[in-house]
This record gives structure tokens, C-alpha cells and sequence, in this order.
């Protein structure tokens, strides 16, 4: 605590994000990609001028907005990027949900979305999961700030097909509802298309998770013209040049490989529904999932120390210290090698 | 307009940077540096892994700290940075400058600071230059949220020593003051060796201009441990890994080279005098200016006038459309190849 801090600093409870170990373990709380990126990202380090870096960026990172929009059939002018997803959601809760009204997200979801409401002044309604730890759709309401929720909802892996989305879009529609698109490559079903018929639809993504390129912060958002000229106007106000002029090009050419692209979440998804066999097998209770994770628990074992027995034994899961996911793992899908030594462990440990 | 927005959004006036043309002009509008990054940087560009981009960079970016500290002589928990030293200094307008007080800044300065105060419903007292076109320190008072500005000054090049920053610091210890030093390298004197002694001063910088990246957008900010804790709070709760691997990696790579890092800004002052001379010579009112641009008006050409000649012979430097700069011209310093051209095309001009 300091007196020069503005009195909203001491109120802020930080996003505690996974712990990035410096010590060599297999590691699968992050959800990263356990394949490289497109082997084109690697021409571009290996080809990129260096001289290039002493120009600004173009502010309005045009070349990797088109590479965006031609990805998903839609005008460059529907596309926005920042510095990863988290920026862009961060802006989005400014540009769109600071009204006197509270916004409505699920009880679990990604946990950085009540943080920003704590620094934005937000005021949150939640609702609870369905007895199938689904997002109960139904349960959100017109009169509100808005409605976001990831889809597939992390941490518990599900998602609602497009048609579902429709249905909300139909009940709620004078006021932004964001969907969170981070996970959707992995079995998801994207809401992008909706964007056309509902102004008030903004779809966020990242290429963290799909495109191997976590290390990278790249993220973006697709809506109507008139919600991405609103994140513009925020960003505009912040920082006028949020994505660097090599992440613009390794972004695009990360883009370009669609090949590659389509082999690696192929490959996690096949790894997925292999490691829930298998960890079902042990006993686990494993949640239905889109995603690249798993979100398990065992009748016998408690989460806590099943995480301190991993760790022990050089394998990182991510155990969230909340009431609700107390008896909950989250498991990020690693190679196949990768998962064979957690079953390994576990095999062990549940003994 | 959209009644999605946030009522805020609505009241926003974006800043507005200097324009990045499609096409070829000698460009000196924006005060990049006319050499190339140090030679390490297109080292770490050539080596590294693509695959390291798949996992999330250190949240808490401490190789690129740390290397800030070494060269700062500080501890590393003194040193915070962003992406670009534009959200260093957002992230600082939110952690100190909201308060119930007006918050104190020069009436001609970085004009990104307004911006800030609108986005922050931050309410702002600004000062009048002094009759050289220098920030007048005296004038600012204990009786406020907060000081800001840059030194050397924005778009006047002027620089305070460090003698002066310290006579603003006995008389304000309650409220930050936070000194925006992006051009100090060229020839001004940094207030970092204050802050040992000063735990309410923020000082910030850029690898944009002196370490010729303003491509790949860091910046940071060196004060007390307070004051470093205060933004990363902030950053905790909006971003949690604002500066990607490839970034943190070629950072510190420009930050090892001293020797590159002299000659360019030598280069740069020696090319900077010469200039002015030779503006002089021509007419020009020329200000003393302690950074890498020199800030001219003719008393028989008009400034708006002279830009669309420069523009129209494929030279670009800035404008500035407000009453108090309307008269002037921000020229940033180029090569010698460069300034040449521009000498030649103003004699025509001013003939």
C-alpha cells in the first residue's frame, strides 16, 4: 500500500495467471500448444529486416487485420487486434460494459473477466453453471450491462453450438454480448457468422492457443463496424500501437498455413479423447470438452494433493483455489509422450 | 455513434500519431531514428527458437528488467515495463494520477497526456510555457493529483538538468511526478538518479527512439519499489504478459550494445546542430532542442504551407493544428543524406 496509489489501485485483486516454471517439467497448466507454430512463422524470424524495427508499426495494423478478415468472410473494418486476447477483452469491458447496469457472466468462467471488472467499476451479476457444468444460456437477461462467457467455457472444456448462440442473440439484443472464442479451435463451433445478422455480437480470439503462439501476444475481436470502431476509439485513447511490426508478420504468416493449422488441433483433439479414456478408466470423472484441457476429478482422491503428487514428479497441472473448483484438475493437452507420462504418474498416484 | 458504447467512449477524442506513409518519403515526421538497431538485435532475430513463440512469455518480463536495472544501477523490482512507452504511461495516469485533484502538465507537451485525462476522467490544470518555450517547474504546486511531463520536452526539445528536477522534487513530495524522458538520450540529463532519493518519482522511457525500435514497442518506467508495485498492480488486472519473448529477447540485446548505442545518438546530435545552422541560415527561428527533432518556424513562411511544399517534394515532417503550435514545424533528425534533401528543399521554398 502506498499514499501516490490512486484509491482504486488498493481495491484491485490482480489475475493470477498459470505459473510459468523455470525448472525443466512437462507442463500442462497453461494451455499452451505442445506443436511449433507454422513452419512460415520460422522463415519470417529467419528473413525479417531488422531494419525494419527503428519505423513504427502501422497504427492500425491493416495487413494483419485483412489476413483476419479473410479468414473469417468478413470486412477488414469487422476485425480488431491487441496485444493478446487479454487486451482485447480488457478494452471490450471499457468500450462496452461500463453502464450502471451489472453485466451477467457465468459463476465459472475465465477468471480474468471479474477482474476486470474491479478495475473498470463494473458490477457483475453472476449466474450458476447447469448440473451439467454447462453455461446456462437461458439464464441470461436482457436488462444488464451485457453477457460474456468463453465458448468453449474454460475452465470446464464445453461449448454451445452456433444455433444455441443464435437463440440468445434473438432474447438479448440492445445491449454487447461477447463470446470468448479462445478455446473454439479445438471441437468448438464458431459464433463468428452470427456477426453478420447481430450488432451486438462480438466474437474475441487468440493465437495463443490454435496457432502455437503464446509467446507472441496476438488477439483480436470480430463484431460489426460499430463495436469495432468502439474498441478503437478506447485503444486509440491508450496506446496507439499495441501489435509490433514482427508480431504483425509472423501473425499473418501463421495465418497463411492452413495445413499446418488443421494437423495440430487434429492432433490435440485425437490426444484429448485418448487421455479421457484412459484417465476415466482410473476412476476420474472428467468433464465433456472442446477445448485443449480436460477439467477432472476423482471420488477418492482430493484435487490438492494429486496437483502437490504431479509436481513432485515433474508434471504441472493447474488446481484453482476456489470453493467451487477445489476437487477440480485442469489438464492442458501435451503430446501424446506428454500424456503418457501423466497417466503414468497418475496410475500411481491413484493407486 | 452506437448505443452499444459505453457512455464514455462517446466523449473520447483519440490522439492522433504522426502519419505512416504507404509510399516513399524522406520521413521526418515522427522522430524514429535514421539507423539501424544494434547488430545483436538482428543476432537474436536469426537464432531464435520459433518454437519458443508456443509457450507465454514470463509475465512478469524479468530477463528484460533486469537488464534495465543493470544499466539504470537499480534494483530490478525499481524497473516496471510495457508495451511501448504509451501504455507505461496509461497504466502510471490510472495507478497515481486518479484522484479527486487536478493533475498538473505543461500547456504544450506530449499530447498523448489529454488523451489519458478523458479516458481516465482525470481533470487536468495546464501551465504556460515560459517565455523561452520551456516548462516552467516553478509553476507547478503541491495542491494536485500529480506533475507530468516530458523533459526533454514534446514538441519543443527543451530539457531541464537534473538539478532542476530536484528543486521540483523538494518542493513536491506528496503526489507522484512523473518525468517522461523518451528523448533524454540525445543530449539531456536523466532523472533516474533521483529516484533513490525521491520515492514519488516515475521516470519513463522508450527503446522507440535512442535504441532505434520503435517497430517493436517497449518501454518502461524506473522509480521507487511503491510506485513500480502500484502499476504492476494496474498491469496485473489488464494484461498479464504485455511484452512477448521475441520482444524481451531483441530488448536486451539492443540494451548490451553500448557502443552501437553512442554512435547513433551522436550521429544524431552532431547531424541535429548542423541542421539547425544551416535552418538558421535560412531564416528559420530555430528552439534549443535536447532530443532528436528541432521545432522551426519562419517569420515569413507559413508553417501549414511549408509542410504541403516539404509533402509535395516527397519530405514529410509534422504539423501540429492547434493555436499554439500552428505557427511551427516539428522536423525529426534524419540522416545527413537526409537533412540534405530537406535544406535543399526548403531554399527553394523560403527563396
Amino acid at each position: 500500500m502506498s499514499k501516490f496509489w490512486s484509491p482504486k489501485v488498493r481495491e484491485l485483486t490482480p489475475y493470477v495467471p498459470g505459473e510459468q516454471p523455470r525448472e525443466r517439467l512437462i507442463k500442462l497448466n497453461t494451455n499452451e500448444n505442445p506443436y511449433p507454430p507454422a513452419p512460415g512463422v520460422e522463415a519470417v524470424l529467419r528473413e525479417f529486416p531488422a531494419d525494419h524495427l527503428r519505423r513504427y508499426p502501422d497504427p492500425e495494423s491493416r495487413a494483419l487485420r485483412e489476413a483476419l478478415a479473410r479468414e473469417f468472410g468478413v470486412e477488414v473494418e469487422q476485425v480488431f487486434v491487441g496485444n493478446g486476447s487479454d487486451e482485447v477483452l480488457a478494452l471490450a469491458f471499457q468500450a462496452f460494459f461500463c453502464h450502471d447496469r451489472p453485466l451477467q457472466m457465468p459463476a465459472i468462467t475465465y477468471s480474468f473477466y471479474p477482474v476486470y471488472c474491479r478495475l473498470y467499476d463494473v458490477e457483475r451479476r453472476t449466474l450458476p453453471l447447469d448440473d451439467q457444468w454447462r453455461v446456462d444460456l437461458d439464464a441470461f437477461t436482457p436488462d444488464s450491462a451485457g453477457v460474456v462467457f468463453a465458448n468453449p467455457n474454460a475452465p470446464t472444456g464445453h461449448g454451445h453450438g452456433r444455433e444455441a448462440i443464435a437463440g440468445l442473440l434473438e432474447r438479448i439484443t440492445d445491449v454487447v454480448v461477447l463470446v470468448d472464442e479462445a478455446y473454439v479451435d479445438f471441437g468448438g463451433e464458431s459464433a463468428v457468422p452470427l456477426v453478420a445478422s447481430h450488432p451486438n455480437l462480438l466474437v474475441t480470439g487468440t493465437f495463443s492457443k490454435s496457432r502455437s503462439l503464446a509467446g507472441l501476444r496476438l488477439g483480436y475481436a470480430v463484431g460489426s463496424r460499430e463495436l469495432i470502431e468502439g474498441l478503437e476509439r478506447v485503444k486509440d485513447s491508450f496506446n496507439s500501437y499495441p501489435i509490433d511490426s514482427l508480431a504483425s508478420a509472423i501473425g499473418i504468416a501463421a495465418l497463411e498455413d492452413r495445413e499446418h493449422f488443421e494437423a495440430c488441433r487434429e492432433a490435440v483433439i485425437t490426444t484429448r479423447e485418448r487421455t479421457r479414456t484412459r484417465l476415466e478408466s482410473l476412476g476420474f470423472r472428467v468433464l465433456p470438452s472442446q477445448s485443449n484441457f480436460l477439467l477432472v476429478s476423482h471420488p477418492e482422491h482430493d484435487a490438492a494433493q494429486l496437483f502437490v503428487g504431479l509436481r513432485e514428479r515433474g508434471i504441472l497441472v493447474r488446481h484453482f483455489n476456489t470453493d467451487a473448483l477445489s476437487e477440480q484438475l485442469r489438464i492442458s493437452i501435451g503430446t501424446e509422450d506428454e500424456m503418457d507420462s501423466l497417466i503414468e504418474v497418475l496410475e500411481t498416484l491413484c493407486r
